[in-house]
């Protein structure tokens, strides 16, 4: 027999199919969701199905938006000649928060990783270079993650831009403002060892 | 300036509601849906709202169900006069999970916390009370969290039935099985000594 009802056992089900979301959390979840009152639970339920249903890329720097362009790419104060390459949209709003980027974007969605068989392909890559073609760039700054995928990316993108003649730049890497050495892996004290700038 | 559209702002602010997600919980969340097929949003959206609106207690048990009276209560295979007491839903299905549990259950939504300023009055006592006056019941067992506020509601509720006459239990506190007890806190060692049972 069904411990719960089917209309909870539903819930229980959706709710546990969310990434970081197991069956505890799930009915932890449903049961405050059955807690909560009729006006939130609504508002919750149509913000789900009307973001999916609104949101789309940015036709010219590829980020989840709900207009055609979204409002950095439109933005006139903004230095449209640098592009910043993240691998996605969460990445963009983290470099946007510091308020001190002044160029534009453009979303990859993804990075290139033989292991899970993503190819250059299968990422915003060729919409990087008919922009690229297209507009007035001077520098394209990569700041793809600093993992095995991110490093791929960041050098293939390297070499596609090399023979366009374009300035192409890679964020550092090194230990974190805040970081205590002594935690710190080695390959990051490597890193920030061989990025040593001259004080 | 707003990082993130207006609809995935309101699609992040509506999930970090939840109890658990914070915001940058709500964020990787946000993207996961935007990523799923729109079928699967869709019915994650209803199964919300669908459960909201058509859940409401077991007008015996009070436990949440989507009927008049739930499965558990309408079953005369249980024997209804075996009633166990437990705080919420979850904890039922706890139980009811084990499979091994014939009677029936009550759910106090809640537990008496004079720290929340919860009392009696708060959860399903009176029900509880008018139920055991109503039907033929032998045994009361009160199966409340191991916490300051269980025991409090374990005992008030003890002390309602002794005048009733009816046999009141609480289930074992002690040594869970297969805890190793050196990990073990003191409050619970001395329990399971008090507990001690003979072999």
């Amino acid at each position: 027999m069904e411990v719960y009802s089917s209309h909870i056992s539903r819930l229980i089900g959706s709710l546990s199919s969310l990434p970081g979301v197991g069956n505890k959390t799930a009915q932890r979840l449903a049961f405050h969701i059955l807690d909560m009152p009729e006006e939130d639970v609504r508002k919750l339920s149509e913000s789900i199905i009307d973001a999916k249903l609104n949101v789309r890329y940015c036709k010219e720097c590829y980020t989840l938006t709900d207009e055609e362009v979204c409002p950095i790419c439109r933005n006139p104060q903004r230095d449209h000649r640098v592009i910043m390459v993240v691998e996605n949209s969460r990445d963009l709003a983290a470099y946007e928060k510091t308020g001190r980027f002044e160029g534009v974007y453009h979303v990859l969605h993804g990075a290139i990783s033989p292991m899970l068989g993503i190819g250059p392909g299968d990422i915003k890559l060729k919409e990087l270079m008919t922009r690229i073609s297209e507009t007035d760039v001077e520098e394209v700054i990569i700041a793809t993650n600093s993992s095995l995928e991110g490093e791929t990316t960041a050098m293939y993108i390297a070499k596609l831009l090399k023979p366009v003649g374009i300035k192409v730049s890679r964020i550092a890497s090194g230990v974190p403002v805040g970081g205590d050495l002594e935690y710190i892996d080695e390959v990051t004290l490597l890193r920030a060892l061989e990025g040593r700038t001259e004080l």
